[in-house]
């Protein structure tokens, strides 16, 4: 894969998903010590940027496979894109998700029109659970990240981003991007190859799958840790994502929940933007001393901003004092 | 004055400040019942649309002016904007701000600079205040609104929304604009004049300066109730702005706090921006009866965004079940 199959992505996309913009805040800046680009994927359809892979990997079917339905399994925001690409393209779409999920987002894909089977807490057992629906009733599997053109859907994102810094006369020394199952981190290392941009993962202490697979020099799972950030917590990364990012990554950084925290807090304080906490990883590597001080320009990825309003508030709360 | 002033302040501050997104939010478009186009001014700089009007009225100086220092009285957003402008254009500012102003605002004043004085409650008495001090020390000052230059700079938000719009081929029936002293919505009015689009006025209720002057045909004061909006409590619109408004204004509309409050907690969830309560005055007049059932496509102006978290978290706790 290369820069080619995410321009050939942001071609079959053009119209069906959000140019989000690209967003500076001084104050942010000031607290980083660096110039932040933050592109925010909270503004696009479904409210994260799992609607751009999903929508292109449904317009890559054939109009037969289609027609047949769409299933997957998500924890959270892919099941919103999918049940949103099958409302689209006219068909339907079965999604296991957790029995855990946050009611916020079981309540969007219902809106959407998609039917949800709740099985069990484990990305393992929702995949059993969609392989099992289709094995009995037929219908396209649309995967959350380990799948070419998920990665060449995510990657325009970044593609976006890029073009918004030009646009600006800035190219970027690091790009930072949350990472679960490695799809939008995949899709921002091919666009970014051989840039110059440095590509960063991160992700939850104690779900880095990424952060380990890449110091192993091979995929390895975890066993997540709790975490505010419910939508990276994948036992381990995708197998096509690995072997992307392990060619084309600059490491793979990793925040706690205080970080994740203070990001959220302080983005929608001074940004005026409300992420989810898996949202915020990015932004919360960027504001650390994980990343090398010679990253003065930095994107970042707000990759999503379904979150439940409760949560929100205690964060607020909690935080008060550090906004 | 008419659009041609707008697009001359639309050249000078070209640079200067954020082109704002126009935003669609299809759960916001349900809930009304109607279309929405909202403008994002709470990503403008500073948090809010002030910075136009501030910035233009420096601009529009001559430097011997500018360097004698700028003056101003604001409880809040236009407080900011004057500082900013006095920073961006080398030169010092004085603010007379009322003892009550929300922390946050006294605080991102003094960060851009600005010296502030704290002057009794009432617009009546920060404007004596930066008066004596005008005649003291010297200076030129900025009036918050009720000023060509400032109408013609905040008239280029809505210049933008038409424009941003058109690119995506549609013409808006309405226009809702939160009204204080009649700034923003003087701008819009002469922005839509001519155009098929209605401009209404938004105020709380009770706060409804502009409404019942365009009732009586003549300005008049009111004693401004209790409300959320601290940004929309003049006593009197501005003289300028009424004279344009009783020409090019379809009406007033009043809005409560419940609707305000929950304008503000629904475009937080669905939407992922934060306004201040005044700055969802629009949103919240676009999801109530009080506009006409035929405005199907509408224009919405978020005017700011800042905001205690304090408030924002609660908030969002009470209004947990109608989000």
């Amino acid at each position: 894969m290369d820069r080619s199959h995410v321009r050939a992505a942001a071609t079959r996309l053009h119209g069906r998903v959000v140019r989000t913009p690209l967003v500076r805040v001084p104050a942010l800046d000031a607290l980083a010590g660096r110039e932040l680009f933050l592109k925010a994927e909270n503004l696009q359809r479904i409210g994260a940027f799992k609607a751009r892979g999903a929508l292109h990997a449904a317009l890559r079917l054939t109009p037969e496979a289609r027609a047949r339905g769409l299933l997957t399994y998500s924890s959270g925001n892919h099941a919103q894109a999918v049940a949103l690409a099958a409302r689209e393209l006219g068909t339907h779409a079965t999604i296991a998700m957790p029995t855990d999920a946050p009611p916020i987002k079981l309540a969007a894909v219902r809106a959407l029109g998609a039917e949800v089977v709740l099985a069990g807490t484990t990305s393992a057992q929702r995949q059993a659970a969609a392989l099992e629906i289709q094995a009995r009733q037929g219908g396209t599997m649309i995967p959350p990240f380990d799948h070419a053109d998920i990665i060449a859907g995510q990657g325009t994102a970044t593609l976006e981003l890029i073009e918004q810094c030009a646009e600006l006369g800035v190219s970027l020394d690091a790009l930072l991007v949350p990472c679960g199952g490695g799809g939008l981190v995949a899709g921002a290392a091919i666009v970014c190859h051989g840039s110059g941009t440095a590509v960063y993962s991160v992700e939850p202490v104690g779900c880095d799958a990424m952060a380990r697979s890449l110091e192993a020099g091979a995929r390895v799972s975890v066993e997540p840790a709790p975490t505010l950030a419910d939508g990276l917590k994948p036992v381990q990364v995708g197998e096509l994502n690995f072997s992307i990012a392990r060619q084309a990554l600059a490491g793979g950084l990793r925040v706690d929940d205080d970080a994740l925290a203070r990001a959220l807090v302080r983005l929608l304080v001074h940004g005026k933007l409300l992420v989810e906490p898996s949202g915020a990883a990015a932004l919360a590597a960027a504001m650390s001393d994980a990343l090398p001080p010679s990253c003065r320009r930095v994107g970042v990825l707000l990759s999503g901003g379904n979150v439940e309003p409760s949560l929100v508030a205690s964060l607020l709360q909690r935080s008060e004092a550090v906004a």
